[in-house]
């Protein structure tokens, strides 16, 4: 019973760590597509984000038969209810990925992004894209360590998130409302990419340490 | 056994229903906060998250004790997966009715919403209140019409959140970047407090008919 729970688990933990690698290409390839006003990288993003809600969907399933079947208790039961919450963040970073991408196709063939906000934008990506990879690691691997890095890289894209604010209004902003429309709309899409990894993450902490990480 | 998880999934829905009615109040005083410019009604709305947050931790808490304690299968599990998952959707629509509140703040004693913008957004709010009204009445009687009526509600949501566009675009747009800005993001929390709401709709649709609601 209780080795065939492990098993059962550690099918639970790879479809997470499939389902974070999956996010973390999504937004990758959806930033590319912004900066790069790739109509075609931009639809794929959008066609393949049933690829994560179906992953999101067979992790709810295997939990909810691993829970009927098995009546897990103490560790084990605290482990499929973190499977079920981080499956939840992670399917929320698919769709924010996803907003990235429509955003870039809505605007094509003009980029959506001028050239005074590239580099921030480059940068929130940067960030967003070590959050997703620590998540996968820390799924991996459960490590309280990296998990609480993952704090410094939230803060690191709130500081980036100020900067684009400053940029968007300054008084020479040259490019009228609807590009500044579009540029807090993406900002808050990476922002909120890093919240629920940064929540995500806070999951395996808890689970790893039994502590609660306050924000 | 069977009796005293009966009791017990009744306590957790009481708390299920004393949240929506916690995060419907705290998105009707926010409103009233933004469109009044009172900086104490908004300050209190943010004291109060805490509120909403603690009931969050207790559902959470009664979830994973039933669990452990009565091992239920079937439907009585779907009933506290889907508390686990409605309680979520719950706890985010309280964090954005402090985001809004949040916006009053920053902009006291100016009102953070011109008023070309003040119809729009009584009526985003009258629509937030509405779903919130119907969630925390499935939540007491689970009624899969009633539910399935939000995603009507939802609709008119996204109707509402394009006429706001649709203004903050307009050529003669007199306000200036910070308030297109302002603008921009209550929109988007209005509209993702509907989101929210009609997910958690959907939940409880699927534990009454157990059918799912695709958008």
């Amino acid at each position: 019973m209780r080795e065939e729970f492990r098993i059962d688990l550690n099918i639970v933990s790879q479809l997470l760590v499939d389902m974070a690698e999956a996010v973390r290409a999504a937004m990758r390839q959806a930033t590319r597509a912004l900066l790069t006003a790739d109509r075609n990288a931009a639809e794929d993003v959008i066609a393949r984000d049933a690829e994560v809600d179906s992953l999101y969907r067979q992790i709810e399933e295997r939990v909810c038969d691993l829970l009927a079947r098995q009546a897990p208790v103490a560790s084990d039961l605290r482990a499929l209810i973190t499977a079920l919450h981080v499956a939840a963040d992670l399917e929320r970073m698919g769709d924010l990925a996803d907003h990235v991408a429509k955003t870039a196709v809505r605007r094509h063939p003009s980029p959506a992004v001028p050239a005074e906000l590239r580099p921030v934008f480059t940068e929130m990506a940067t960030v967003a894209d070590r959050i997703a990879n620590k998540i996968a690691t820390v799924l991996s691997k459960p490590d309280a360590t990296l998990a609480a890095e993952l704090e410094q890289d939230d803060d690191a894209m709130d500081d980036l998130h100020k900067d684009l604010f400053a940029l968007l209004l300054a008084d020479d902003w040259p490019y009228g409302v609807e590009t500044a429309i579009d540029g807090t709309l993406l900002g808050r899409f990476y922002e909120r990419y890093a919240d629920h990894a940064v929540n995500a993450g806070r999951r395996v902490v808890y689970l790893v340490t039994g502590e609660t990480v306050t924000d």
